[in-house]
This record gives C-alpha cells, sequence and structure tokens, in this order.
C-alpha cells in the first residue's frame, strides 16, 4: 500500500495554508489575523475580530454596525432546540454536550445554503445555545437576546440575566479575541475535514464542539480555578506546587503541544486579568495567581529542568473567566463560543480551495479469513 | 515553521495503524475484519459485523445472541431528541441534517463513559433516529423498535411499520456489511481526530455524519437511482452516457479517489441486487442496471481512456437500496447507519494507543499589523 511513514499525531505534516493565525511554539509568539495577539485581543470587539477573520482586515465603521446587527439578527433558537437543552440540563450532562446538541440543531428555521450566512449564525447562536442551558441548569427560564448588546456583554445577559458592567465585558471580550483561532488545532482539522467533503459549516461547528470537548483539547480551565482558589485560601503555593510535582503529578495551567515557552495568550489575559481585578477591588486573588504563576516556573524548571513547561492559556483563562462572571462549568464552552468565528473563517478558506482530506492508514489486521457459521464457531 | 511540503489531502501521509479494513485500490481490493469483503457481505448479519469489527473476531452463538440483546435494547430514543426530528422533518430539512442532530443528542437519558457501551448505544440509536426522522416526513407517528427483529429487519420495520421478507432483509443486510468499513474515509478520519482529544465516541459519531453528509463523501447514491430509472424508461443507456459526456459532465456512480479499478464493493452488491430482484420477480429493472454498467465503462474508456473511472459503491447502492425498499431520500443516511459500527470500532481503536491528532498549517497571512480604531479606519 504505502511506504510512507507513519505520523501518528501529524506533527510532521503541513495540510493546509493560512491566513487566520501562526502559532510559533518556539518563540512563543501568534499572530491573529495578521496582528500580534496583543496588539489584537484588548482592543478589538469581538465582531471586529470574527470579522477580521472573516474578511482578513478590520471593518469600517458602516461595516462594522452592519456586521453586529446581522449577529443580533441571527441569535434566535428554536423552540425543539431548547427542548433539547431543557433534557441535557435535567439530566446534568456537562455543558460541551450541550452545545453539540444545540450546534447540531442550531440551523433549524434557517434557509439557505450560502456558508458566509450560515457562518453567521453558528457564531451568533453559540452564546444563545450556553445561555439557554446555563439557565435551564440552574432552574430558570432562558433569557432572550439582547439585540441591543454586543455579542460578549449579551453572552453575559443571557447568563445572568443582568445587564454586565463594562470592566466585565472588556475582560471577556479580551478573552474571547485571544482563544479565536489558534493555527491547525484539533478541532480547526475537523471542521476543516468536514468541509472538504463539501459539507455544511453547522455540521462542522457540531464537529468542532465535538472535538474540541476532549480534555487533550479544551483542556481543563474549570480544575484551574479549583487549583487556584485552594491555593488563595492555603497562602502556600509552594507547599502546592511541591505536593503535586513530588507525587508525580501533573502541574494544569502548565505545559502544551505546541509551545516551549509561556504561551503568548497568557501574557494577554494575564494583563487583562490585572485590569479587571484593579477595577473589581479584588487585588488579592490576582496576586495569588500571578505569585503561584511565579512558584510553579521556578519549580517546574527545578524539578523538570528537561521539558520547557511554560504557563499556558489555561491558566489565566481559569483566572480571567472567574473574574468576569462566567460560571466554572462554562469554561470550556465559552473556549467554543470563541473558536466559533476561528471554526467557520477556516470553514470558508477551506472552501474557497478545496481538497477533500482522506489521508491513508496502515494495515495491521488479519487477512484471508473465511466464513464459518455461528453454528459452527 | 516547517518546510514540510504542503499535502493539502494527505494522500501521502499515513497517519494510523489499522487492523478493521484494508483498501487496495489499485487491485480493486477490500478486506473487512480479515475477511474479503465478498466472503463477509453476504453471510454475516449485520451484528455478526459489527461485533468482528468492535473483537476483532466473529461472535460464537452464546456471544451474538447477548451482543443482538445488547443492541436491540439500546434503540430507544428519548422524547427531546423525537422533539428536534419532528421539527427537521417539518422543515423537510435533509435526511442527514436529522442524523447529525439525533445523533448528537443521542446519549440523553445514558449513563457512564465506557466508550464499548456507548459505541454499542450508538450503532444501535441510528436506525431509531432515521426511522423516527422518517415517519414524521411522512406525517406519520414513529414505529416503536421490535426487541425481536435484528438489526437490519428493525431497521425497515421502523421505516415502514410492516414486518420486512427474508430477501429484503438479506439485502440490507449485505449492504450494512458492504460499506461498513472503508479505511481512512474522511468520516472514520474525522472520528478518530474527535476521540484523539479524548472526547467521547458520541462526539465523534456525530462529528462523522456531518462528514459524510458532503456528497465528496457520502456521494449522491439518489441521483443515481434517478439516472437509472431514466434510463430503464428510455431504453436507451448509451444516448444517455454520450449525451451526458458529451456535454462534459461527470457519469454518477464511475471513478472514485482511491480506487483505479472497478470497486469490489459494486461486485459485491451487484451480486446482491440480483438475488434480490430475482426473487422479487422485477429482473427487467436490474438488466437495465446491468447494460447500463456495460454501456458506461465501455464508453468511458473510449472518451476518457486516461481516467481509468470503475464502477463505484453509489451504483449498486443505488439498484439494491431502492429495491430492500429503502427511500432514495435516505440513501446517505442508511449509509451512515452502516458506518456506524466502522466508525466506532475506529474509535476505540484509536482511544486504544492514542496520540492527539494536530497537523500543522503554514502561515500565508499578513503580519505586524497594528490597530487603528474603528473611527479612524
Amino acid at each position: 500500500m504505502s511506504d510512507a511513514e507513519l505520523d501518528p499525531g501529524l506533527e510532521g505534516t503541513v495540510v493546509a495554508e493560512t491566513r487566520l493565525s501562526r502559532v510559533d511554539g518556539e518563540r512563543g509568539e501568534l499572530v491573529v489575523g495578521g496582528f500580534p495577539v496583543g496588539e489584537l485581543a484588548g482592543n478589538a470587539t469581538y465582531e471586529e475580530t470574527a470579522y477580521l477573520l472573516l474578511h482578513d482586515r478590520l471593518p469600517t465603521a458602516t461595516e462594522l454596525a452592519a456586521f453586529r446587527a446581522d449577529l443580533a439578527d441571527r441569535r434566535a433558537i428554536g423552540e425543539s432546540v431548547r427542548g433539547v437543552l431543557r433534557t441535557a440540563a435535567r439530566e446534568e450532562r456537562d455543558a460541551m454536550d450541550a452545545l453539540r446538541m444545540g450546534a447540531a440543531a442550531a440551523d433549524l428555521g434557517t434557509e439557505g445554503s450560502d456558508s458566509l450566512e450560515a457562518a453567521k449564525r453558528v457564531v451568533a447562536a453559540f452564546p444563545t445555545v450556553v445561555g439557554t442551558y446555563w439557565r435551564y441548569r440552574q432552574g430558570e427560564e432562558p433569557v432572550e437576546p439582547d439585540p441591543s448588546l454586543g455579542h460578549a456583554a449579551n453572552y453575559l445577559w443571557m447568563l445572568t440575566g443582568e445587564e454586565p458592567d463594562d470592566a466585565a465585558v472588556r475582560g471577556l471580550e479580551t478573552y474571547l479575541n485571544t482563544v479565536v483561532d489558534h493555527g491547525l488545532n484539533a478541532s480547526t482539522f475537523t471542521a476543516r475535514v468536514v468541509v472538504s467533503t463539501e459539507s455544511d459549516v453547522v455540521s462542522a461547528a457540531t464537529a468542532a464542539v465535538g472535538t474540541l470537548k476532549g480534555p487533550l483539547h479544551g483542556g481543563a480551565p474549570g480544575p484551574v480555578l479549583d487549583m487556584l482558589q485552594a491555593v488563595h485560601e492555603s497562602g502556600d503555593p509552594e507547599g502546592y506546587v511541591r505536593a503535586t510535582l513530588d507525587a508525580g503529578e501533573r502541574l494544569m495551567g502548565f505545559g502544551h503541544r505546541v509551545y516551549r515557552v509561556r504561551d503568548p495568550r497568557a501574557a494577554v489575559l494575564s494583563d487583562a486579568a490585572e485590569r479587571f481585578y484593579e477595577a473589581n477591588d479584588d487585588a488579592a486573588f490576582f496576586e495569588t495567581v500571578q505569585s503561584f504563576e511565579d512558584v510553579a516556573v521556578e519549580l517546574l524548571a527545578e524539578y523538570k529542568p528537561d521539558r520547557r513547561l511554560g504557563t499556558n492559556v489555561e491558566f489565566y483563562t481559569a483566572a480571567l473567566l472567574h473574574g468576569v462572571g462566567i460560571p466554572r462549568d462554562l469554561f470550556t464552552a465559552t473556549f467554543g463560543v470563541s473558536r466559533a468565528a476561528g471554526w467557520m473563517a477556516h470553514c470558508l478558506e477551506q472552501l474557497g480551495e478545496n481538497r477533500l482530506i482522506r489521508p491513508r492508514a496502515r494495515y495491521v489486521g488479519a487477512t484471508g479469513r473465511t466464513w464459518t457459521p455461528v453454528e459452527d464457531r
């Protein structure tokens, strides 16, 4: 069949050209839509970032107003989708299961097969799916989307039923911009494989959510928060880190498949978290977070000098999302809310110059078996 | 980043070792679970084939009875899933959209995270999802699954509400066995990427359905049937083929990304269709199908001597599925019903020796952009 070498993680394989983001793991640099992530994330609204990915430039004021209205118009989900989310909440299913179910059905009620239109619908509907599920989880009725609010503010509104303050919106918006795209990570790659068959972007988004659900990809920002809160209480980060490493356990929030240095997104999220906690007169928790990072980096270098385990995106994700009021159980789903625009932009890019993605396998099974009826087995 | 060559279709890349199936495109051979497809497909029940893929051997009589009961126990779907399917049917959505929605929510009501248990649930529930959707499409109430019937017979039962005859069950069963697995096709690969993040097999099945939906993968057996029926009516296959090729159009049912000769599945499905149509005293339609193939192969060699366009699996899929009573609009969804066992077996194989699948992209976009506020654009 093939004499090619087995590449089970595809680390050595370049499968696409993209203008959406560039990850430089050695230097710890991330470019999103042509901008260093630190230049973009704290300045842009999520709508500007989504537009940038879809159109390769920032929108003018007129274009931005139209795009924002476009998204706001597409936030609604149908009653049958609500029914599934109600069941998911009643059965206490994971938020990522709920997002997969809602995404799978999210085109109910829309017409046409224009991929850009469908892409906008996916981006717009994700916060509604998560918000609706969450309200049911709390035993409350869903909050209707508010078209006067931007994407990030409306998401907080749908979770809480309260108009969020500017600091929380800015913090969330910076998070959503920071993790919106990140090269050919597993979920983005999945989305591209799906549309490479000329399937649709809703199917791709659903597949991507199911991929992001995996802890090797979506990570575990929830447990990172538990860890930070425990250390904040004990006041002893060094004790915590030593106990973890002495037990031979992995320290959550550090190390990444691609980055060999501090994840550049950690810097952006750290700055955003610092600003948020200062605005909210809660500097003490943030000080714990920072001193935990310092201690952990120092001790990881001592315990695992060959591993180059830098702070990863999960670490400050936990601190920032917790600060702005995202419930711990929704951290990964909120990652999905952000990544929706990246997935959709990758789908459109793939469809623009498409080739079916179909790799090979090496067969290592039996051959030449012959049939035996069940009574003779 | 990487100097590796771009491989946008991954044709040159071996991403996994598998014992599930081997596709030899040059020689036109397909091995499924160690059996040449022709040795397995016409002999086995679908349950035997599914067991073979999951356990790498055929079940004993006792094991088969237990496995069959296991699947029969897992056929039910919940009321909220029905609600989504009802809406999908009312809005006349594609059957593959409905299957994606149902698959996404198919673990509602089950507990635990044992992958083999969840895999059985996926295989068992797929016919229920398709059958429920189809009954709603017809304006009828769903038919409850019948645990006394095998997998294939129960699928026909749920579509029609009538107990199917043996010839139809055998024909469908042969189809389900023939297309159950086929190397690292795009949907199977998608399923493996999803679980490579340590996500779950329901997410993988949902992603695979969304991938199979694409016409470059799931194909167009429906239009093949239209073509065969038109030719059966006109009695002029040569005129049809010449008109198609003279117009520069692709002839449906011929040519495959991997096979350079006649798809080995075409032979199995052709035999099965011949047996079915003879048992049903409808040899005339099948004669049209066979003579169409002969004419098409001859004319393709004349028109496109360099292309090696053999008969593909869609061609006899259309003839056989139509014969056994699968509605044209459910051909691709029935492909999914079959492939479910292959997808699940690949997921378990991937999880058994897992490595996160995360390829690279080459960045071709801008760099070093600087922020301009919207009012200055």
